[in-house]
C-alpha cells in the first residue's frame, strides 16, 4: 500500500499554497506569539478506516522542520471514535497553519477508505473484491487509488492509459465486440489487458474468443451474472458493475463474479470526520 | 458567478493529464476510426443543480478545437433528471477521450451546488443564507466556492490569507477573546475583516467591543442563537455553524442568524449524476 | 511581519535559475577552485530599513547546504551605513553564484521598507498609518506587501480578490455609489470588506449609509480631507490617496485620516544600496 | 528590439494569478453588467519612453478574446503626457480585470526605458553607449534587458552563463588578473567573450596580453578614464562603471570609452506614470 | 498512432525555452528584416522512417500563428534522401528561430522510427514483433515509444507503473519465480499484466502454474528459445531480451518468440539526418 | 566540469515521475518487503568516459534519504570494462525504483562524454579542440553540454541567445558576409561573441574586416581549410564543421584550425553500457 513521494509532495504543496495565499495565516500571525509551542493531536471523531496519514504528515513537514509528527496509526487500520492517529508536536504557528490542510487530505482519504472498507467487509465471505473506476476527483487520482487499497478494495485501471476497456460506444464503431476486441489485441502492446463490456449473456464466448481478459457485466441482476460466472468459467475475470452499495453487495458478490466496481466509494464518499486537539 | 479561466484551465489539463497519461487513449485509439464523428449530449440522470459547465466545455476544447460544445443550461440552473445540459458534436476521438474528466468535473461541482441549493432552499423564508468554509478538496477550492454560489450559498473566507477567524486556540494563546480581537487589529490591514468565535454567550460584548466584525457562534441550539441574536442586536454579523443539515436548517436559520456555515457541502456532498450519451 | 516559506522559495528559485541559466557561473568555475573557502558579509552601504533577510539567506542555501548564513539584523530595522546584516561563510563557489540574487532581493526589499518607512516617519504624531496598493512589481507582490509591513506601514488588499475597492469606473457603470456598494454587499461573502472611492464630499453620507466599510479620499486637500473626516465621524474608516510623499504627509496625516495609500513606495521606491564583502 | 512570446506569456499569467487569486475580481462581479462593454485608452500621465506594449497587449489577450485590442505607440518611441499608447474596446469585465496588470508591467518597463534613454541622451554626442548590469529585478531580467534596449541602451550580459566578468574576489582566488583571463580563456567555450575588472591603470597591459576582450574600469574619474582609453588604445573594449547618472554622464562618455553600464537604470528607475481612461 | 497534444506541447516549449534563453534568437534578430517572408522545406537527406512531423509543426506554430505548415508525408512513412517531409511559409523570423527545435525532434524521433523499421522488416517473415523497453531518453518516453510504434514496433509497459515485470532481484527478494508472481498477482489489480523474467528453461511451468501472461527470455540462443517456445505451448506469451540487432534478429524470430524487446532502438539510435533548405 | 543543482534537480524528478508515474513500482511493492535492505554497484559494461555521476546520485536520493550513496570515480574519468561507478546501499525498495532513471541518465551522458572523447583523443596532438553544436536532445542540453566538457571536448554556445552565429540565410537576407557581420555588431551587446559562416576562402577578408571573432569553415577538405588558416594568420578564430568522424578527425586538425565542432557527439552518441548489481 506504498504511496510514492511525488504523489504527496506535489498535492501538499498545491494545497498549502491555495490555503495560504500571498498573504500568509494572518490570524494566527497577529495572535500566537511566534515562540509558542505545542502538543497536539489528530484524532478520529468518528469510526473508520485511515488513509492519508503520510500526506498528513507532509503537510506539517512542509510548513516546519522544527515540527515533531509521529504517526499512531498506520494506513489501513479502523479507528474508534477518539482514536489517535497522528501526534504533532512543536512550534505552534505551522500547527495551526497546515492544521486544515492536514485534515482535508486524512478526512477525504479517510472517507473514500471507509466506504470501500463498508463494501469489503460485506463480500467478505465471498472470493470477490471491490474495486475502484476512473470517476475520482479530478487531480487526486493517484491519493484516492491509494485510499482504496487501504480500505480493502483493488484498483482498477489508473486511467486511459494503462488498459483497455471497450464500452458501447467502441463496440458500436467498429461494429461488435469481437471486432473491438480483435484490433484491441492488434493495437496495444502485450502487457495490456483488454476488458470489454457486455450487455448481453450472449456476448459472452463472442468476446472470449476475440481474446478479452476481463468481462465488464453491467446492471446485470445476481442471477444473471450468476448464469454469466457460470458461462464464462474461468476463461476470463469477471467485473460487475452497477449500484453496487453496502445493501446490495453481498447479492452481487454471491453470484460468484471476480470483481465488483463501485464509482461512489472515490467520488461520494462522506469525508472522515478527524479534528485537531491542543492538549 | 463568474469563475475566471485560470481557475478553470489548470484544473482541465491537470486532470487530463492524469487520465492521458503517457499513452492516452489507447481504447479508443484502437478501436474508433480517427474519422468518426459524434453528436452526444450530457443529461443530468437524477434532478439536481447544475455547476461547472464551463469546465466541462473546456475539457473537450482542450482535446481539439474541432468540436462543438454548446451550453443548454447555465451554471444554477435546477435540473431534472433527463435534462440535457450540454451538446457537443464533432470527431469521436476527442469525446471519448474527454468525457470522464468533463463529467468527474460536472458531477463533483454540480453535487456541491446541490447540496448547498437543499440548505438554501430550507432557509429560503429567513434572511439567514448558507455558507461555505475551509473544509474543500484540496487543489478544487476555488471550483468548489464558486459551486457554492450556483447553488443559492455565499462563501466565506477563501483561505487563511483573505479574511481573520479567531478561534479557541488563538484565544488560549493570547489570553482571551478581547485580546485576540484587538491583537488582530492591530496587525491586519484595514480591509480584512476579523470573525470571532464565541462559545458562551458571556463572551458576546466583549468580542464585540473590541473590533469584532462577525461572531461566530458554534455549536448553539437554536434557542442559544435566538438569545444571541437578540444580545448582539446588529452590532455584528452573526454566524451559526455545527450540524447544518437539510433537516436542521429551518430551525436554525430562524433564530435570526445572518450566516449558517456547512463544511459537509463542499467536503461530502455527492456527485450529482450525469451521463454522456451519443445520438 | 512573517512571510511564508513558499513565498520565498519560488521567488529564489527563479530568479536563480534566471542567473545562472544552462552554463552556470562559468566566471566562478574557471578561476576560483573548488576547494576555496571565503568568509564574507552583507552590509548596508547607506541607511535603510532592512527588508528581505530570509529571502537572501535561501538564496545561499539553495545553492549550498554547506554554507553558514547567519543573519545579523532583523527584518525591520532602521541600519547606518556599514552595517552588517548577514554573514555567510563556507565554500567560496556557491558564495559567488547567489551573491547577485540575494543583493537584489535584498536591496530591492528594503528599498520598499526604507520608503514605506520615510512616510511612517513624517506621520507618526499621528493617528494615520501609511498603506500599500495593488501598484506592485509584477511577480513581487507577496515580498512587496510584506516589505511595507516591515517599513511600519500596513497593507491594503492584496488583489483583486479579498477586498472590494469601487472605483469611478464601478460606480458609472451601476449609476451612483450608493447603487455600486449594495450590489457589493448581496454580491460578496460576509468577511469581505467594502471601499468606495468619494470623489466629492457629498458622496459621503450615501455611501456610508449604503454600507461602505472604507471610504477613499482620492486626491483631496487636507483642508478638504479635514472636512470629510469630521463628516464620517468614525462611522467608517478612511483612506486619503494621492500625492503622498514624505513632504506632503504630515499635513495630509493631521487632517485626521486614518490611511494614506501611496503606489510609489512599491513601484518606485529606489533599491538600498548593500554589497558583499569578503573579509 | 524583438521581445520572444514566452518571456511575455509566462510573465503576464503569473502576474494575473497573482492579482486575481481564487475569488477573482470581485468587485467588478458584483457591480458591473456582464454585457456591459466599454472604449478606453492607456495614455501617459507623464512624458518618457514606451517599453512594454506587446506585455500590456497580453495582459488583455489573456483574458478575454473578445477585446481589441490597438497599439498606437510602438516601444522605443518618446511620448508626451497625455498621449494614447494602447486602445483597448470590448467587454468591460476583462478591461477592468487585467487594467491593474498592464499598467503595472507598462509603467515599469517604461521607467527602465525612460531612465536608460536619459543617459542615451546626455552621450549623444560621443560614440559611448549605456549598458545595463545584472542589478535586476528577480524574475523580470528579459523584459527590463528588453527595456533597456527600448530606451536606446545596449545590454551587457544577461547572467552569469553568457559571458566572463572577472572581479575582485575571482583575481584574488587566482592569483592575478593575468592568471583569472588566462584560466577563463582556458576553461569557457570560443564563443564567450572576457572582460576584466581594473582597478589600476598598471593592470591594463597585463589584462589585455592575458586574452581580455573588454575592460571594467570601475569608479575611475573621467580624467583616470581618458588615461585608461588611450593606454588601451584600442586593444579591447572599454566599459566605465560607478556613479553614471544623467549629471555626471556627459563628462565619462567624452573620456572616450566604449560603454557606461549603470545598476540604477534597472533597479531604481521610477515608474513611468500611465493611466486607464474610459471613452 | 496518435499522439495526445499534451505530450507535444510541453516538450516543444520547454525545447524553445531552452534554445531561445532569455536573450531570444539574437543572430535573426541583427541581420534579418522583420518583415522578411520565407519559403522553406525540411527534406530527409538520408533514407529512413519518419516519426514526430506533428512535433516539428508545434515548434513552428509556437512561435508564430502567421507560418503556413503542411505536413507532406505523415509518421511512418519510409522516405528516400532528398524527400520532403514539410513545408513552411511565411515570415522568416520564427521558422528561422524554430527550425533548429523542429530538427532536433524530427530527427531524433525518425532515428528512433527508423533503428525500429530496421528490426522489423528483418522479422517480417515471422509472427515476431519488434518492442520496446524502459531504456528511454529522460524526460521523452512518451514521445519516444510513440516513434516505436511508428517503426512498425509495439510497446512495452511504459514505467515502473503499468504492467509488472518481475527480475531477478524481485525473484531473489521473495524466493522463487512461483512465489514472486502469486505475490504480484494478489497484491495488483486484475486489470495489470504480469511477466516475469525466466533464466533457465526449468523455470517456465513454474511460473506459468503461478500466473505469470508473459516470460521474458533473456539472453538465450535461438535453439534455446525454440526450446522455450515449444514448452511454453502458447500458455504465455514469449518475449526474447538481449543482442537484438539487424543481423540476429531474423534467427531470434524464427524461433516462434512473439516478442523481441530492444533497448537500443531507443536510446542509442542515431538522428536521421533532415535539413531545412530555404526555396 | 561542473553541473549547477538547478540542472539535475528538474530533470531528475521528471524522469522519476515519468517512470513512476500514478501508481509507483507495482513490481517491487508486490514482491519486495519493504524493510529489505540491498548493497548495489554500477559498473561499466563497456570500456568509456563516465559523465552524470551526480545526477544518477540525485535519482537515488530523491526517493529515499535513507540510502548511502558513493561516487567511485568522477566525472570525466575513462573507465574499463566491469568498473564500479557508484555504490548504492540502503533500502531495497528505492534502489529498485531509481535503478532506470539513475542508469538511463549516466548511460546518456556517459555515451557522449565517451563519443567526445574519441574525436579528442584523435586529436591530441594539435592544438585543436573539438567542440559541441545546438544539435542536442530536446530538454537534455545543460546536461549534454556538460557531458562534452567531461570527455574532452569543449562548448559552442548553448542556444540562439548567447552568441552570433550568421549562416547563409542571414547572410542572404542582408545581403553579404560583411553586411551581416556588421549588423550583428551594431545590434548586439559588448559581450556577444560573433561568428560568420564562410563558404568560400574568398569571403574570409571580408568577415575578419567586418569584425567577425570566429569563422565557421563549413564542409571544407583539409587542404582547403589549411589554406584558410593561412590566410586568416590568427585575425580570428577559425572552426572547422562537417564529417568529424573519429576517421577524418585528425586530419582535418592538422589543418591548424581552433576547433572542430560534431553534432553526432550529442545527438547519435550511443548509450555506454553500465548496469546495477547487487552484491
Amino acid at each position: 500500500m506504498s504511496l510514492a513521494f511525488h504523489h504527496i509532495d506535489a498535492a501538499v504543496r498545491r494545497a498549502l499554497a491555495e490555503d495560504l495565499g500571498d498573504a500568509g495565516d494572518i490570524t494566527t500571525a497577529a495572535t500566537v506569539p511566534v515562540t509558542a509551542r505545542s502538543r497536539t493531536v489528530i484524532a478520529a471523531r468518528k469510526p473508520g478506516v485511515i488513509a492519508g496519514v503520510d500526506v498528513a504528515k507532509h503537510a506539517f513537514a512542509v510548513l516546519s522542520d522544527a515540527l515533531s509528527v509521529t504517526v499512531k496509526v498506520p494506513d489501513g487500520t479502523r479507528v474508534t471514535a477518539g482514536e489517535v492517529v497522528l501526534e504533532i508536536a512543536g512550534p505552534a504557528h505551522p500547527i495551526l497553519s497546515a492544521e486544515r490542510v492536514a485534515l482535508n487530505f486524512l478526512g477525504h482519504l479517510s472517507g473514500v477508505a471507509t466506504a470501500t472498507a463498508e463494501i469489503a467487509t460485506a463480500i467478505a465471505h465471498t472470493k470477490a473484491k471491490v474495486c475502484c473506476t476512473r470517476k475520482t476527483t479530478p487531480g487526486l487520482r493517484a491519493l484516492e487509488k491509494y485510499a482504496v487499497r487501504c480500505g480493502g478494495g483493488v484498483n482498477h485501471r489508473f486511467g486511459l492509459y494503462d488498459a483497455v476497456l471497450i464500452k458501447d460506444n467502441h463496440i458500436a464503431a467498429v461494429g461488435g465486440v469481437a471486432a473491438a476486441v480483435k484490433a484491441a489485441r492488434l493495437s496495444v502492446g502485450h502487457m495490456v489487458k483488454i476488458e470489454a463490456e457486455v450487455d448481453h449473456i450472449s456476448q459472452i464466448d463472442e468476446a472470449i474468443t476475440a481474446g478479452a481478459d476481463v468481462l465488464l457485466l453491467d446492471n446485470m441482476t445476481p442471477a444473471q451474472l450468476a448464469d454469466a460466472v457460470k458461462l464464462v468459467n474461468g476463461r476470463a475475470v469477471t467485473e460487475a458493475s452497477g449500484s453496487i452499495t453496502k445493501t446490495t453487495a453481498a447479492a452481487i458478490a454471491e453470484s460468484g463474479v471476480d470483481l465488483m466496481s463501485a464509482g461512489w466509494i472515490t467520488h461520494s464518499a462522506p469525508c472522515l470526520d478527524l479534528g485537531l486537539d491542543f492538549k
